[in-house]
């Protein structure tokens, strides 16, 4: 049976408070002193939580697969990463606090530079300023299809957003991207029948931007790629029938939230706002995703110093969180981002789970090497959810 | 989404050596002193290995089940054993090194004894010399088939393979060892309409190669067991854009390997002519299954002393091999074959990972025991392959 199905059918409402609190990235290896970040950060409420929790490794994906953030959040959710992929546009889209309806097709858009004849010079324009792609996309906004809407809006620098709204829109489109200079853009191809309309759709867009941009010192032309709706996701609110929250300081993380039945709070920069927001909440949702960035991006940056002290900055104000009172606390992160690879990377994450029906293991403190002894083993982020919510004692018994 | 699909779909290519250690049947079950083989034999390098690696126990199939020597070597090589049989007439002709194609039917062939009745007397033809089987064989050489070729090769005493190659050969045909005395052999019968003209070939041959044998005193018949084309298994070299190389003293695991994608490397028969093999062709691969045959051969014996043996002479070697400095090494076995027991068996393997982006564990020596406690946890052989390519960096991120 479908995880999801059987989640759907055990699902009961409860009165219980559940925190799933991702440090994005905080999964780390050995450093030069022989332990990771995480090991090397002073957490003493980490660690102390770490002696009242059950604790083991979660496994984002599969074995040796790292993941994006896409899929990394996706499987934290509950969802099978590799059944429930979603696309760049879609990403991009999100990561710009863009509301994605159903019948929205969206593109990741790079400005680029093309010759006389049409082939690509510079397949990021020069790397163009915000401002300079700002402009562009309020002229490529001019621009009409039949029977459908379209929004253009800036990223940053060379990248922009462009969404198609209307019926009868579908994705499995090829990108435009050659991926190499001196070669002329790619049409959009339909890779089924479904999707020609919107070809021709997308091809008629490019055409006309390109017209429009064509007198353009350097973005005088533009690529797409991945262009994708957002799947037809069961709602979490649904499926386990209760209200969540998401709070988060970067715009595509609650955007996954969105797209997955969370109800997105507004919150500030800091984690300290983010401990604000939850705190007045607190009263009016069953479930937070709780979702600290800078682990993540510190870790891309190979910093190990500013990496542990976002550990350290979360471990400051735990005692806030658990001050509210939860009644499940579950504590891991996305994937892990290790300075020494400054990427993503495949090695599973720690994880502790805190509830008054947990069989507390022997593990002392919070890190990688402690955990691999927990009492939890091996699990898959996909097992989080359903974990969360027996503790939570909102599943019914399976079968008599 | 099928594992293989998306191996392929994110594998890149690289500059990383790995080799994968196989030493056969080396789990094994506390003996006399309660300790296992591989516990008892003196290993300072394999336990200074697993001092810098992760560990842990990684299962061949599934719980319970004992592979041959077939679906452990194909769930090694990442293919799903159950998924990818190999017949028993396939791997018969790999282990004489017959070099099997995409047009062939094989089949074991037992020679046997009948009575004037045509009754089974004897399944095994009195065991008759291999020289006896020699002889037989090419008499049996002369039969002609229509529209196919026929190779028939002795293998070992009242052994040999029999091949048909040509278009159109299917397999999904019924043995004709009725598995006891007092009996005639059954007639071949096609199991799916596809394979009815094989059946008849067969059917056709087998009753020329009686009417040539009938005059023998002992071998005056023959059955026909696991009659069976290779799977269209999809290539190692394809999957991961890698040029893998075999080592391997015994035909059948140069066979499995050639069949998945490897290209086999001429060698000796002891351990140390594999390591030269190995360092001769250090510069052609990325890539290296090393297999090690005796550890499982004295298994079956049930020599405990020999096997440690074994153990050890691979042990006394390792420095050589470390010394071509592999990116990546795993070491563990196909399967167990412990003595107490005299067979294959369907415990776990103790298993090691190193590379430099592990998390080290806190095992000291390499057993089955020690890598109970490791940080690899349980792992399944098909994640083994994934798990090289990550730490050889040879696998993109999988969504964005």
């Amino acid at each position: 049976m479908d995880q999801l199905e059987l989640m759907k059918r055990l699902s009961i409402p409860g009165e219980a408070k559940m925190i799933l609190l991702i440090m994005d990235g905080v999964g780390g290896l050995p450093g030069p002193e022989g332990l990771t970040t995480l090991e090397a950060a002073r957490t003493p409420n980490l660690d102390m939580l770490a002696q009242k929790a059950i604790t083991g490794l979660s496994l984002p994906a599969r074995p040796g697969i790292t993941p994006g953030s896409g899929p990394g959040h996706v499987a934290l959710f509950g969802y099978e990463p590799t059944d429930w992929e979603i696309g760049r546009g879609v990403l991009e889209a999100l990561g710009i606090d863009f509301d994605l309806g159903p019948n929205d097709l969206a593109a990741r858009g790079n400005f680029a530079t093309v010759d006389e004849e049409g082939n690509i010079t510079d397949r990021r324009a020069g790397r163009i300023p915000t401002e300079e792609g700002a402009r562009l996309v309020e002229k490529l906004q001019q621009i009409e299809l039949p029977g459908v809407e379209t929004f253009v809006r800036v990223v940053k620098e060379y990248r922009f957003v462009l969404v198609l709204r209307g019926e009868g829109l579908a994705d499995g489109l090829t990108e435009t991207d050659p991926q190499m200079t001196g070669v002329p853009p790619r049409p959009v191809e339909a890779l089924r029948p479904e999707a020609e309309k919107s070809a021709e759709l997308v091809n008629e867009w490019l055409e006309k931007a390109r017209e429009l941009l064509k007198d353009e010192p350097k973005a005088n032309s533009m690529n797409l790629r991945g262009i994708a709706k957002v799947p037809p996701i069961p709602k979490m609110n649904e499926i386990y029938q209760m209200r969540l929250g998401a709070i988060a300081t970067y715009p595509m993380y609650r955007g996954i939230g969105r797209l997955v039945g969370m109800e997105v709070l507004t919150t500030g920069d800091t984690i300290a706002s983010e401990v604000e927001t939850l705190r007045e909440h607190w009263d009016d949702f069953d479930f937070f995703f709780f979702h600290v960035k800078k682990t993540d991006s510190y870790g891309e940056d190979g910093n190990f110093e500013s990496k542990k002290h976002v550990i350290e900055e979360l471990d400051g104000v735990l005692p806030e969180i658990l001050a509210l009172g939860p009644d499940v606390l579950v504590v891991t992160g996305d994937h892990s981002t290790p300075c020494s690879l400054k990427s993503h990377s495949w090695h599973e994450l720690p994880i502790m789970l805190l509830s008054r029906y947990i069989r507390p293991d022997h593990v002392k403190s919070f890190g990688e090497r402690p955990c691999m002894a927990g009492g939890l083993g091996h699990i898959r982020h996909v097992d989080i959810i359903p974990l969360m919510m027996a503790n939570a004692e909102r599943l019914q018994k399976f079968g008599a």
